[in-house]
């Protein structure tokens, strides 16, 4: 039987351990010895790598971050320690990979098929949703709904002593957790790197609606921007209005995955399993439009991540 | 101004706040006077019917059910009534109606267009995801996660005692919920409508399971089988297994909606504000291939609901 | 060092899996070597018993039900298989026990005691709050949250849709889950076994209250009562009002602990520790009056369990 | 029938809605007409006050923040002003007072009665939980559940990265919030104004456990010792491992009250009630020992907080 080992890498998301389980089963059926890497790359070098047994993945459906862990881990950046990972992994048998993580993880695997010719496939999951050619990535439902109920508590409290609230979201340079949030939380503000925003605009509405009667505001600030304490200040400032900033941090990465990451996780792993069972060496999965699929890992390597636009449309009206 | 007037009808389901928010506020901007009609069907008869004020859809994105309360309303299918009914659209200048719900609300208003051609658009919102022609409707994701949480929690208490559940979930005639949270909570055995079941076949499977070490067994079972009660006997009597049933019941319709569900109420009602400002007169929202659209109301008459084939399929392995 | 070995016995209860966590790191402190036993009494007589690692209990703060598992023993009541489970000790070092879960379990332990002189410390844990001589057990405000999110979430569906919801609790002969739920979540009538109640009057009450505009009925039924069944009839029947019936079963018992049962078992743990450091030999943890405390098994077994009066009191008016 | 005012003043507090519910209900049937107070001080001032009616107090058990809504109103220093609210009370028959607040809204009430002789009783809601003579403030279960979902969530993320978070939490110079959520969550360090905290010690325990293979450490910080983003350093610079800050804010503040929250709301309410029935003129709701009380305002004034001494006991071996 052939070995196909699998991964977690990059930063946690939710969703991993679900795909974890499902690459496990579903290889299982198609003929694979399943191995696990701990640790990511880390695993891979060390030979932290065994296979996986029933227990690794029992009871993990429901469980936030990954049962695998993760790492960022430079040295295989040298051949040399490329050179060991092969090494491990021929000695096991194992001859094709599943990583679950991000674009720089699946950078590393693409140098190491360059290398020596083992065939990988690639399943998204960052809650920046930042990979392109691909619609969603794994953790970003269970992070938007961190991110929600966090939001719906502090509207409580905003809307009981008249403050506004400034929440910081992550997602690094994409600004998508922190549209849809505000979105789905009905913020009255939202800055992300996708759109311009003018504070001279927005103190004009804020000010007619503030003599309207309105009494808090939430503003969403992606982390991208860089603007979370800038608009703290400005709300106090210019309109004159207690302020307080909240930064969800790690948080949103956390908290049991839900339905759709999970079904999610589902689907990604049989499209991976199948994709290495096809043939395909070097495959990142895809939901696109609404349909399941696989891009080769050159056209992520060379394009820039899009958001989708129908969202930032609906978000223009928040920054201005 | 244009009188446009909102109404939510038939069964509940989370996402409908979200939504009749989203459509007084769009349809505002859009040059519609938004009216908002209390109890559905028996609010247009009876002429519940308000402008609707910022107070009306202030603080309700975040909240399960309806605000503007529901209804099943027998005395519109009386010509009288229907009558009444448009004297009342008349007397107040409301010339389009936008009604979030089942198929059986959209037949209404078709009939009611047919009596005196008043355009409506439908947003599709029931938990059933049985509308013809849409891949989603408002409700499912909140349904689901309610779910799985409710089965991740048995699952806790039944791995502690060595014991099966089975969870009886709603969908009327459609297994689409206790397929999906079979999946999202990896139960060893589902039962729809939709898929044969051969207890034979998984009497064997689960003895063989059984002797290898299983100590417990989930059971998701949907209604539209009636199933729920047999099963758990067959599971003592059979299998030789402690077995208990949960109906989870109204519990499936609440709660606070989920992210998915406040910006698919978001793409809806947006949709359905610009079918009627460009003229459509008796269109149904749709989501399908990832793409909003519309469909018109014929053809979710005349046809079937069709239940997701790929979840279909990966769900085939747990009834047998 | 002196063996000192934990089990968990009966009903699982959330908050078993931190009191497990905190016997064993602060038997440790104390200079025990703590031991753990699966699957209850079952386990004790069939030698599945290990020296508590760190693994065992890393993680398991936060996880609903038992990670020891647990069981309903009937070979228990027979002294030889008491002897097999005193030998497994004896050959260990294993010289004293603590055993989290209900009376049953306690007179257990006690007979034990009277066969071999192997003390032992209770710890109370059981979603019914049944046990004499402590205001609270593990599980209780776990389980309460759990049914107040049920509810809370009925309610939301209750209003939308102008229907009578009756909703079965736990509990077996005790009202207490009950009455707190119907007066955390304002419920309009509440039946269990510690008040009598009169449909002739509630019938009075309800009528006058529909009369006034009153368009649902939120009734918790506990099911020691056995009159979920008819309650829903009754109100269909004699109200006039549609009604449901939502039996939430083991839900009730899943989870992860809420801050106070997790401070509960750690406040248990440490007296449980102590009382067996300061040579008690057959005590059962209490919480009293706001203190924690100890009481010797004969109290527990000779005692009727009395369900705090003062809520009795507030919940008198919800069953006329 | 005398007239009896409920306000909610200082900072928010889960359960202070369910407070408000159970005033206006029980005042009602004990002969009183109850009225309503917005904003706290603000409205006692500007007669922002109304007759509580059935729409004012329904479905308000479950939501979190104060629908009353709050203020910090420095006018109410001035005696012009109180003599504004003891003239907008006079002319609405309102001669009894009930506060749902903190030990400042205490006090200015109790300067009121001192100028007005007008009676009132307050219940304490503080997340802070730091008023003297009661060993409970409503709000202070929600928030600590709300700060253990956030730190599950962490530890999830921080298992899986190798990594160590720091949370700092509310409680101004209290640190009750801290250690009870460093208990229940298991964190590996606690720093609170109540115990001295010795980071050389610190430093040693880390370096022998992470030695022995700890990845990760979860410090909670309670906002009163200033040394968040000091420990987030020391971890980073001393024990060489990556730390990261999370400042949960006002997200503490909000949420569906508890069941322990709507619990004890009710009893305080009870207790305020009753205590103003009795002819008492201005005595604080207390639970002390498991028992409800009330205490003189001049005792609360005159003492200090103390916090509870078991927990500091249990928590002093995370501070070294």
């Amino acid at each position: 039987m052939e070995g196909l080992a699998i991964m977690t890498s990059g930063g946690d998301a939710a969703g991993m351990n679900p795909a974890v389980k499902c690459c496990v089963d579903y290889s299982r059926t198609k003929g694979f010895k399943p191995f696990l890497i701990r640790d990511g790359l880390r695993g891979l070098i060390d030979n932290d790598i065994s296979e996986a047994t029933k227990e690794d993945v029992s009871g993990i459906m429901h469980r936030g971050g990954t049962v695998l862990r993760s790492s960022r881990e430079p040295r295989f950046y040298e051949l040399e320690n490329r050179q060991k990972a092969y090494d491990n992994l021929k000695a096991l048998g194992i001859t094709k990979l599943i990583v679950i993580g991000g674009d720089g993880s699946f950078g590393a695997l693409n140098q190491f098929y360059a290398d020596f010719q083992i065939p990988f496939a690639g399943i998204p999951a960052t809650i920046d949703n930042d990979i392109p050619g691909t619609d969603y990535c794994l953790g970003v439902d269970t992070a938007l709904n961190v991110i929600r109920e966090s939001v719906d508590s502090i509207r409580d409290t905003a809307n009981s002593f008249s403050r506004a609230f400034v929440i910081e979201t992550m997602g690094r340079h994409c600004g998508y957790l922190a549209m849809v949030s505000a979105l789905a939380s009905g913020a009255e503000m939202c800055l992300v790197p996708e759109i311009e925003y003018d504070f001279e605009s927005m103190g004009k509405r804020f000010r007619k609606d503030i003599a309207d009667g309105r009494n808090y505001i939430i503003a969403i600030v992606a982390e991208g921007t860089n603007m979370a304490d800038y608009t703290t200040r400005w709300i106090k400032d210019s309109l004159g209005m207690d302020a307080r900033l909240t930064t969800l941090g790690h948080v949103q990465r956390g908290g049991s995955p839900t339905v759709r990451d999970r079904v999610m996780a589902y689907h990604f792993s049989v499209a991976a399993v199948d994709s290495l069972l096809a043939g395909q060496t070097k495959e990142i999965m895809t939901f696109k439009g609404g349909t399941y699929g696989t891009q080769p890992i050159d056209v992520v390597v060379n394009s820039k991540p899009v958001t989708d636009q129908s969202i930032v449309k609906l978000c223009k009206c928040l920054s201005v």
